[in-house]
């Protein structure tokens, strides 16, 4: 029921997701009254979904506290427990991003050895697709959380984007070690020192995340949601431009026309529906949170990244690495005499 | 003698920028060996500069309490030392941010009831233009820090962007009061209930800098630093796309010579050099940090900048607005009895 457009755009998207996810079923939680009319227009969709009826809905603006104190019967507490007793192998939501994250991390607790758990994506860049994390989930971090981003991202990228050993920087205002705040420095100095088997790159700024000079980019959720919502905003600020030089005079108009397939190519390219379905990793279970103004392509988008990570037995593998990381972590490196 | 290609596109700025300011004269700190031959191939240029040598220079790396320490010789200090004595009306380097700003504020000393100073810059959106501080020279800021940042972005906003009543947005993550740090949401509640005059918007996020949600957008240097940069790097990447788009095939080649002007227009509505020069406010002087990997054109752009405020006596105005916005607030609004 989370979003701008549910749960019309939840029931389009599973429509088209459907379409290449044959042995996927769906539980959908919410109000029957507005859902059934929705799998009345799409069939296919009704096929392959069982409706749970609840009236409850978490609010957009509802603090993450009162959300897990009072929405115990809610769309969204419910699919989360669907996760939780096994019924689901993962839960898809467009709502409020606290009170999923809060309502998930109480019901399916967070992986041994993981304070807490990230919002992680990943996103395109000049070299191909890097993750980062975390996005938003928790607005002030100390060393230790940014270590363990590090090693939820290398996991990530080495079993989601198939990488053999994903490169990790931490993002900065510099790349000298002598920059940054303190939490950034820490946890640069326990990377570098640490035996932990993972190619740790050092500080990045910015614009080395469009450049894709490392696999994967740790930060905490203030500095991360705010870089990410940067880049989306100046992409669509690009487009704009763009589009209005293409359409400003008859020959840049003809210009368009004929290179109509390649400004398609263009578009794809950067469409941000490609990349919606953020991962909170570090949970004992597969949490997708999609944007809440996407559209049924993008919510198809974060149906296929759940299903893509279950399918990988994404959590499960999450799990044995962390466990040889942080539990038996490799002799450290000889010391210097 | 700072940035990567100087002394060169310093010279070579001057050569550019001497073209529409005619009564401008230029002092050059630096090593007279380097600077003379270039001044030889740019005699325009030569008319209007006065070259100061001095063989010593801070470099990229250097801690600032080390170049305070034992740069007193340095081409940047006796450059901020000429703006001190008056003998220079602003400073314009493409040095090392962290040297510049500690000696500036060594030399040049805090405007009344600043603590901080701060790198502010304005860079295109889709309304127009935009102001942003900081961007890096406070890397840990609290609630005042922050309300001081609100209050010289808007008089930068009203005096250099010519806006009426500029609006103010504090960077979050999410619309909500109740979201973000402590900082910020203190910094809101300060700026929602003072009686200062001005136009406080509340909370904005990462998307709505490109949108031109607000003329002012507020944030501390860490924050602020990797957004630009996120930005500046989004831009580079989908200028690269694009590239890779309008080559593709033949018809899109010929597409993109018809539309040539106009994807000219483009291109230098987004050239980066077109926004390089960010200007320190909250000093007794004007200093103005070029970047680094600029070229001349840029540098030009930074000479332009420094002028322009310089021209509007804008130090003398951000002086007296700050006086009496903050000495002297108006009544308090009325208390609700």
């Amino acid at each position: 029921m989370g979003g701008d457009n549910a749960p019309d755009m939840v029931v389009a998207g599973i429509d088209i997701a459907h379409k290449t996810l044959r042995d996927v079923d769906f539980l959908l939680f919410g109000d029957r009254a507005k859902i059934d009319p929705l799998l009345d227009a799409h069939p296919k969709a009704r096929e392959v979904c069982t409706v749970h009826h609840t009236d409850q809905a978490i609010t957009d603006d509802a603090k993450p506290s009162t959300a897990l104190r009072s929405g115990r019967e809610s769309s969204m507490r419910l699919a989360i427990n669907a996760v939780g007793t096994g019924q689901a192998a993962g839960v898809i939501s467009s709502g409020n991003t606290g009170a999923l994250m809060a309502m998930a991390k109480f019901v399916l607790k967070t992986l041994p050895g993981i304070a807490r758990p990230a919002i992680s994506t990943y996103f395109p860049t000049q070299r191909g697709e890097s993750v980062m994390l975390d996005l938003g989930a928790n607005i002030e971090c100390d060393a230790d959380n940014l270590v363990q981003f590090a090693v939820m991202g290398e996991v990530f990228a080495r079993h989601v984007l198939g990488l053999d050993q994903p490169s990790i920087g931490i993002l900065n205002v510099g790349a000298e070690g002598l920059k940054g705040n303190e939490a950034v420095k820490q946890a640069s100095a326990i990377l570098q020192e640490s035996a932990l088997p993972i190619k740790f790159h050092g500080f990045i700024e910015g614009d080395d995340i469009g450049a894709g000079i490392v696999d994967v980019i740790v930060t905490d959720g203030f500095t991360g949601n705010i870089a990410l919502k940067m880049a989306e905003g100046t992409a669509h600020m690009l487009a704009r431009f763009l589009k209005e030089a293409l359409t400003s005079s008859v020959l840049a108009r003809l210009g368009a026309a004929l290179m109509w397939p390649a400004l398609n190519t263009f578009r794809r390219r950067i469409d941000p529906r490609r990349y919606n379905g953020a991962m909170f990793v570090g949970l004992n279970g597969i949490c997708i949170k999609s944007h809440g103004g996407t559209d049924e392509l993008g919510f198809a988008n974060a149906i296929n990244v759940a299903a893509d990570l279950i399918r990988r037995d994404f959590n499960e593998k999450i799990k044995e690495d962390l466990e040889r990381l942080i539990s038996e972590p490799p002799e450290p490196k000889a010391a210097v005499v």
